[in-house]
């Protein structure tokens, strides 16, 4: 990971924010039992466990055991707990995460109070002298952020298959607005430069800052709504190979999509499932938990498309921050939902939040990436391949983790996030 | 379930055996963390905890549910802890068992209790005058002591899937005997009746009693050891097709069996995870978790074959009780492992215990057959194909579940019950 | 192969039964393309050219090549045509046998035409000295009458995935008797003796000879009729699970198995693929190619069962001999099909014949079986697994080829052979 | 299908190339038995008579079904020979392809004759007033050169499945140069016009024709050759994860890929299969048979990258034309095979020709791509997901066929088209 330098790396600061940061997963986690913690409910859905337990691993292994005195809390968590860095040696196989009830949840806790309290002390005492633990510390805190919001992710899907439709945490929901016709705004052709400054934290993947030429685009003020997907869905929209790239329209039959994930049809009317329990599906909302694929479809259907990467960044430049937020959202005591906040945001509105925008780009390194050296270099680089990328953050994301530069990418056919539509023409 | 007609029922004993057969169950998931009961680790095992629900279910639907007045615990029970009676509704499938985290672990205990009273109390009050109930709650308690083999064998996997090799129980291995050669018993030809006799309880699978013509045959008084075991091992025994059937050569390669299950080589020893945790493999010791494609290649290798299981029931009438149940074990505090209780043994040897042993026959309808009317006919009949039977019980099983009729039945390519191998000649 | 020793063994008879038997085969690939001759529609099946290389390399590996001094035709074929004798080396992989175009179906005929010189020859030279290696070349004809039929089933399933339905060979059907309620035959109980003799030819899985204990029961004169089994499915047989197997129950429902194989529901009409083209499903003939799944629902469906093995043996002894056999048929210039021959059959009727029969029993070893020696015990012996016993030959079948203790097996969920059924109680 | 508009559409002359490119297609088909052009080895590849069928029925659907008296030459065709047009009707299952024996080849080449000798009427009778039409016969033949291709990377993997190793066309082999380390160009940074210009045919993703801006960039003068490619071999590149993406890590992970496709190592040696026959690897000649994922980590051992496709075609503006491609191939009796023509190779040598190379642009739509109305639509725009581009043709290609804007795409692990490496810095 080549973390920016940045000015202000302060061991206290950064303390404080390490603090938040760890408490702000347990305070997720803390809904749920010890049972709830370990269920996988396919193989790209990690346990909670799982998560709270990588994320400590995180920091052992990559800040505490920089120190050669340091002893491991347990050896073989540095193989349990490992996710995908080859250079650290052979994983434990992703879809076994849900098989292994022991260490218990209790001592997964014990574990991170161990490595808390390990790294608060090196932040205490040297951060200032080592700058580049400093970073890596920092990293951590963005890498938990990330967690924290596939904690919540994994946790809807793994909730969704228990046909009690257990709740997670209840949370009221806003009342939309009625929806006029979106706006859109214009932006002219030229080079524009895109990606990281380097000011401040990024991801590798947001490097090098560079120029890239677009043409004139226009860009909706607006993500669409359930209400305009419930129009698709009438249209014949899943049954109709035109709208559909070809890969997707044999994905959507394999596995027989009609509808967004969590959505029911119940008679006329259309339910789906939420982390606040079942409800029924608002019009006025954002849609969510669509593929690249329908999210394509559903633009072509539109006689529109969806922006590249470089039209939504250079678009977001001038936005206000965004309220739907993990964060913001649970310090309101709104549902942890796309557009629960509708009642508190901003005017003009912001392109940040409540759902991840899938963008037409592929997920490929900027010209002049290069990968870190050593473990750390496998966090972005070796993924860039049948991804798009995604931006805006969501209601699952924390406020404080966002930028206009930052890239999210999945798969084309995953559903399970907090994924949603902007278009642009 | 055709239950058989039985002089004995008397609602106090049945009281007091149901209080020891429930007990026993919740005995055996003591050591067992909430979590550790959730997992599933493939397809054929189901978690602790649904093992729990599941018995307590077949009381609350064949006991209670007779009662009009009775009000069910849970109505969403009826359909998460049936297992495979159609007849009841399509139950919840079997693969997902290990994603339901709800009802926790607490509440499938209060589900227990909540049914526990209410049968005592339908016990005490008018069993003598309802025969009827009683013989199912009879049947219900062999069920029960079906599963607590099954959760013994399913715990089993679970934890053997665990890099950490927990130990379910700890407990003592008897040092098994110098191994002489095994005596055999001859026995003459002729038309035997086998099958239950309709005195006390048994399934419906062992009736009714017919007779069959035996050819005259010799029976081995002792069980293959793992010292035999070794032996087909290193004479190549799983690299030579000759030995083997057809669909055992394939499914062998498949699976890349090179040994029976749980077994590991470490250099030249051998070591196997046992409840009681890893273990050197003791040569004198039963062999166990091979498949009836490995015992019957075994059996060819060693220039004799599986007994059928009319051969073994004819053979077992004089038998001894045994000792090798996991009642017998647990009281003596040895390890629930097939041979554990060596030192104990009777002389002459029993044919019970231990390890269930695989026979020659299919599993078939006996002449005359016909399943229950009604859910209780999904009991047995509708397994009746592609599974061979099994005799004499095991280090699993409860010593009062046994008889000399009784017909356990398994797959061709099981490996995770305690099956074990007798030879015949 | 165990080959009963046979009195009549005489170089000159086999000679022209090699002649006619060998003749026969390519009579029945002269109505296909070479192209016909290469596809392979299902790993089961094999291409027909397959079948014309493989019972050639039969007849050079197990008869010419005990001669030292025999120079092989193309030693590829030793590996190309191999089906799965493990002891001759690893066969070539069984589902790929439709990717090899060459050598070509000419080249192969010169093969044919090669190794029947050689063996011709041979019989003609020194059979009456070499009684051994007559006995192979009779088990070499029985062989290939085995793939005969196989080469009938396998391309009917071929041309029935080519949407232009194409005709194998015209041929006319009979019309069908008016059907009244089939006479049923008693049988008392008592001792039988079943399995072949050793005069004559048999294989090795109807030896040794040996008693069984039935009880009495009654059989059907008739086999059951497409009729019959239109008011199974019009009475939901294939939608109530409590008539089904719960592993036939499963494979029906992945497979979407709503009828017997190759027929299609065109409004209210059944229709058929069938040798002779697509027609329209004749009540009055016998139903067939339905599993064993199938036709165990349907006899539990009939209130009656399938007969096993033994009784079926026991009550075809006074059977007449039957004629819908292919060869017969095809002299009759009819179409290849059950019941095609209901005009010329003999009164009363014949048990053999038209389609074979599922029996209730799974295939296993007769008491004190032991599979020959060498490469040729793998014929039977080792596929006595998950398959079940069929009786009684079809219209596949040669006359020639069928006696009362023949053993033909198949798995339960196989339907592409010429398999029906016939009730017993 | 957008084609551009085009000054030279003349009837005579595009009749004389319509000639020449059908014959060209049955020239290809010419050392093959019909067998041979039955066989489908895998779901991505076509049989050969389905390649002259489908390109058939592409002019008969879009150019003579346009006029409504035209009679169908068999109306089963249009379902059977129609691959992934949707909007005309379901496809036959692509999968499926090699199960259809009828029509016979020499139908299928009779079908060729029908339509052809309406279409050549067509185009000599009212061409010159029919541009539209002749827009499509020109589109038609574009897409019979693409199948053309696929003919031969499509036969060759089926001929590879034969254990005989049969050849296809027997041809030498140059001998090739010694290889000098490659020189590189460099071209400076700047806005770039990339796309076709709408002079002469293309394909409608090669429009519209727009600017992308570059940064500076080298590029190789030569392909990556085998003896590079050894050397990575030698230095581990298949068993380093740090070279690969994480989804190439895994794909060569199941697929065991040790080597690029049709490479078999003996003893210290490499050979492969080639359309020739097996061959030793020459280490001078171009790496071929290597998928976009072992393209990547050879870029990523070498300490370069594979160059945008953009950046290709800017560099491929001034390169003179290649002279590996099939048709030059087979007028000079060599081998189809990468570097075959190397004694007959230009200087400064081409980017064009021997083998397609994979560029790092994952195939999307160029701004403002617009899919054509109609079936034609379906031609390309559908497939613009999980690809990659390859630029340059291969010595499967014509050379007719090929100008530097021309884009083709297969998925990442693809490996069995003529796919090489092309350097970048």
């Amino acid at each position: 990971m080549r973390v920016s330098p940045s000015a202000d790396i302060d061991g206290v600061s950064l303390a404080s924010r390490y603090q938040a940061t760890r408490a702000f997963t347990e305070q997720l986690a803390a809904p749920l039992s010890a049972e709830d913690c370990l269920v996988q409910s396919m193989p790209d859905v990690s346990p909670t466990r799982w998560h709270l337990a990588h994320t400590t691993w995180f920091f052992e292994t990559f800040v505490l055991k920089e120190d050669p005195a340091y002893q491991v809390f347990d050896a073989s968590y540095e193989f349990l707990f490992n996710s995908y860095y080859n250079s650290l040696g052979t994983p434990f196989p992703r879809s076994q995460r849900g098989l292994i009830s022991r260490p218990g949840l209790d001592e997964i806790h014990r574990y991170r109070r161990h490595v808390d309290q390990r790294v608060l002390q090196h932040l205490h005492s040297n951060a200032r002298q080592d700058a580049r633990l400093a970073r890596i510390v920092e990293l951590g805190l963005q890498h938990e952020q990330q967690h924290q919001e596939l904690l919540l992710t994994d946790i809807k899907h793994v909730l969704s298959c228990n046909p009690l439709q257990p709740i997670y945490r209840p949370g009221t929901f806003a009342v939309g607005d009625a929806v006029d016709r979106p706006a859109r705004r214009e932006l002219g052709e030229g080079i524009e430069w895109i990606g990281h400054d380097g000011t401040g934290f990024c991801f590798d993947n947001e490097m090098p800052r560079h120029r890239v030429f677009l043409e004139a685009f226009q860009i909706s003020d607006e993500l669409v709504t359930c209400g305009d997907f419930l129009q698709f869905i009438a249209d014949d929209g899943y049954r109709r190979p035109e709208l559909w790239l070809s890969l997707g329209w044999q994905t959507a039959a394999e596995q027989q999509w009609q509808a967004p994930l969590y959505w029911h049809r119940e008679g006329d009317q259309w339910s789906q499932f939420t982390l606040a329990g079942p409800r029924q599906v608002d019009p006025s909302l954002p849609v969510c938990h669509v593929s690249y694929f329908e999210a394509d479809a559903f633009a072509r259907w539109a006689g529109a498309r969806l922006p590249t990467e470089a039209e939504w960044e250079v678009a977001s430049r001038d936005s206000p921050p965004g309220v739907g937020f993990a964060d913001t959202i649970l310090a309101a005591e709104q549902a942890i939902h796309p557009g629960s906040m509708a009642a508190h945001r901003p005017s003009p509105r912001s392109m940040f939040g409540d759902v991840w925008q899938w963008t037409a780009s592929p997920y490929t390194p900027y010209p002049g990436y290069v990968a870190p050296d050593g473990a750390l270099g496998e966090y972005n680089g070796k993924f860039m391949c049948n991804q798009y990328v995604l931006r805006g953050g969501s209601c699952g994301s924390s406020s404080s983790h966002l930028r206009p530069t930052y890239r999210n990418f999945f798969p084309p056919e995953a559903r399970w996030q907090f994924s949603g539509i902007r278009l642009c023409r």
